[in-house]
């Protein structure tokens, strides 16, 4: 899909139009409030502050915005359209009625309805095979999930789609199974939030002690186990049946007060907000949603070092942008061998920087090593290789900081090969900042290993082969500027 | 407290044996179970693997667990009696009445029970006062928070008490204020769990999906902030009020089926324990506790980094063994500065290893980068002058990779400085693991540098002062083999 019309521009259409174009989506945005434009600019804004960290993979160039006044303007030549309009049904319908007589007649209708049925949303539409509900959560540019759901009238041909295009936007779409008011999580949430009224109203704890019990606790498991998996593990070897055994029996004590609702009166949401302002009130929201973000861009990162859970959602998004930066870089990389290679490239994470507010003397030798395992790759000495029981390693650095380089920057690096034969590799490396600052050197000498015995040895005939090759070609190049220089040599 | 018993092995009893060895804590255990000594080993086991993980500060040595046959032997001589035995009231009354006779008069009372009143639990204790309700949740080793709640006998001094303890055991205790049948996590948790048995039931999604709507979703959300500041950013910046007239009138709509309980019997206990083996019967319990494990250390980790939530108190936990550490530190390093300064010491953790089964290039050169700052806060060039705006930047690095080092060993580096005079500051390094073996020396060259305009200045009298003292007693040593060296001098 290349373009996207989003109806409304509250907290969730502005969420989806960030993630959109992000992903290098244009979007045309019809949004009749007066504010609309400050306040989706601020949802951009934090979208944009996010990303930053979120990967270092290279995204698309982002899609272009354009506020459209007539719902006309928007839907004409979208592939899809976000409705995202307040929660009335009578609402959502005019607005469907508008849009099917300018959309393409295969353009998918998606609602970001949190409750109501699209068999109710649909009923009144000239096509209403095509509309299904996909509820994303705030906010929607970075949590992955988004529920699918289909009403009576929609064919699987839609909801396939739609999923596919969620995964390419780097989220993950569970499709609800059955139609019911409010999906699933919203069901979850709103258990916890009647039981969390009922728990404040009768004075057992506040809304600040309440967060903590949640966020210090089970919330820990939530973000990478859900309901069943957590408690799969509470039953021990025995499984998800030992557990049921154990606490089935508890669904009849009065261990919820869910059997009643409490009332909704002024006393409740005095009580609620001057908790609540007494807790987080010190923030703003805006400084609350900064943090809110940072903390799940970190949250997904560790998970994906994990290879767990969202964190997988996040490694497969960044592979798909790696893949498409790769068939570049390859190109680039192996059309020409006789000249010094680009063997790496990167924007500077936040967490590579230090007290001085650059990025940290060790990551200069991360560079030169990434630099170093790339060209090892590129002469055969790659994973498979590796497993099978030889390596080089590096026994000797030089390292002149020449220049610094902060966060979001982006870096890269070029190497030349001044010795290749025997066991030995001795490579000079050149980290450059994208602006052509020379930044540093880095010279190298490795030796292959056997990563058995851990000594010396000479590499495989294909190796050696493809070492010398690159090691003849550099022979050509003159000594870079300082190579073979010892510490202090020149200061 | 020094001493501290342990009645009771179960999942939640060993959580908290293995939370208190790590932390230097010696435990007595009575657990009469067949199985308990291998059931608590494989705890311990896991918990051993994710406190290597979780952090780089040293800590204590290890506790000492003693397993006792009686609850007599048990109860002599600790300061806290943590019982964890099963959920039913008259077996726990009958645990504290034996506990009674033989724990001395101010030891501390602390049921582990998920449900039980406190009030309920010390109706028939000569010393009420001292008991209350310390309820974790699993795995205690590693999930901070702790529901404290004292009942109508508990004295206000055991609730402090007790709460001072599990801070220094890197915990997050939040006193409940009234008590309730299940307090409070539970209340939140049965409702979810009630709710998600009857979208099981109904057949509108599975076990995975369900967990993955969670853990994709609010569970990560969940994770940093709790059920009411997630809230107050969806109301905006007109905060909870907003939020409530938006969301109040949905507790009259029929958005959850927690009016009703599901009908506990074979059939929905089929359902869910089929749909669990679908899901999650790949992995061993045991791989799941690994996963769970590991992924709860790097979220809280991730947290540190953000300065918020559960990262909070991992920080404040580390800060502690640190400054223990540092002090120590500081005692060694300042009694003799005429030889080698020793500046900086840990475990390598596993993420400094790389597909070599080693620690990577680039962490030897962190390692040195730390003994530099190490060396730069002892002359003092600590954080407070480099607020004031001056610094070293190094300059020129020279690394020889002399041995490997594997995860979990320990490392040391001294430091010597070759000169110091001046803008200049020219430092020796030799990285040791701790059997003795050099593993690496590096040579640096640094120079002192105005922060505001990122070039050379002289440092201020006294850290020159500093430097040139230990430089003018360094000189008497003979200088290292290794300095001044170029890359492939001696190969």
């Amino acid at each position: 899909m290349k373009t996207v019309a989003c109806l409304g521009g509250g907290v969730i259409g502005a969420g989806w139009v960030a993630r959109l174009l992000e992903n290098g989506i244009d979007v045309q945005l019809y949004d009749p409030a007066g504010n609309a434009k400050t306040s989706v600019q601020a949802v951009l804004d934090n979208a944009e502050h996010a990303y930053a960290k979120l990967t270092m993979a290279q995204r698309p160039v982002k899609g272009t915005l354009r506020w459209c006044e007539q719902i006309q303007e928007a839907v004409s030549g979208a592939d899809l359209i976000i409705e995202s309009v307040p929660e009335r049904l009578e609402v959502k319908q005019a607005v469907y009625a508008e849009a099917e007589r300018y959309a393409a007649v295969d353009a998918i209708f998606a609602s970001s309805t949190s409750g109501i049925m699209p068999s109710d949303l649909q009923a009144q539409m000239k096509h209403p095979e095509r509309l299904i509900v996909a509820h994303p959560f705030n906010p929607v540019y970075l949590l992955p999930v988004v529920e699918v759901v289909g009403g009576k009238g929609t064919v699987p041909a839609t909801i396939e789609k739609a999923q596919a295009f969620y995964r390419d936007m780097g989220m993950k779409p569970v499709h609800v199974r059955k139609e019911i008011e409010a999906f699933v999580a919203d069901r979850l949430l709103e258990a916890i939030w009647r039981e969390s009224l009922w728990l404040i109203k009768d004075g057992i704890t506040t809304t600040e002690e309440l967060d903590d019990i949640v966020r210090y606790g089970f919330g820990l498991r939530y973000a990478q186990m859900g309901v069943f998996e957590t408690y799969r593990i509470a039953g021990g070897e025995a499984g998800m049946r030992h557990f049921l055994a154990q606490f089935g029996p508890c669904l009849t004590w009065p261990w919820t007060k869910l059997m009643d609702v409490p009332e909704y009166n002024d006393e409740l949401v005095d009580l609620i907000a001057g908790q609540s302002d007494a807790q987080s009130g010190h923030y703003s929201i805006r400084e609350l949603e900064r943090i809110r973000d940072d903390n799940l861009v970190a949250i997904q990162q560790a998970l994906k070092a994990n290879e767990w859970g969202a964190g997988l959602v996040l490694a497969d998004y960044e592979k798909k942008l790696f893949d498409k930066g790769a068939s570049q870089d390859s190109t680039q990389a192996t059309n020409d061998t006789s000249q010094p290679i680009q063997t790496s490239r990167r924007r500077i994470p936040p967490d590579w920087t230090d007290y001085n507010n650059h990025m940290n003397e060790a990551r200069y030798l991360q560079c030169f090593g990434d630099a170093t395992d790339s060209f090892m790759r590129m002469i055969g000495c790659n994973a498979a290789y590796i497993d099978k029981g030889k390596s080089f390693f590096t026994v000797e650095t030089h390292i002149r900081h020449l220049d610094e380089v902060r966060v979001n920057e982006t870096i890269y690096t070029t190497t030349q090969v001044l010795k290749g034969e025997g066991k030995k590799m001795h490579l000079f490396h050149h980290l450059y900042h994208d602006d052509g600052r020379l930044l540093a050197t880095g010279e190298h000498m490795l030796l292959h290993v056997s990563l058995e015995t851990r000594s010396a040895c000479l590499p495989e005939a294909e190796v050696a082969a493809a070492l010398a090759d690159i090691a003849r070609q550099h022979k050509e190049l003159s000594l870079p500027e300082g190579a073979g220089r010892s510490v202090g040599q020149t200061l």
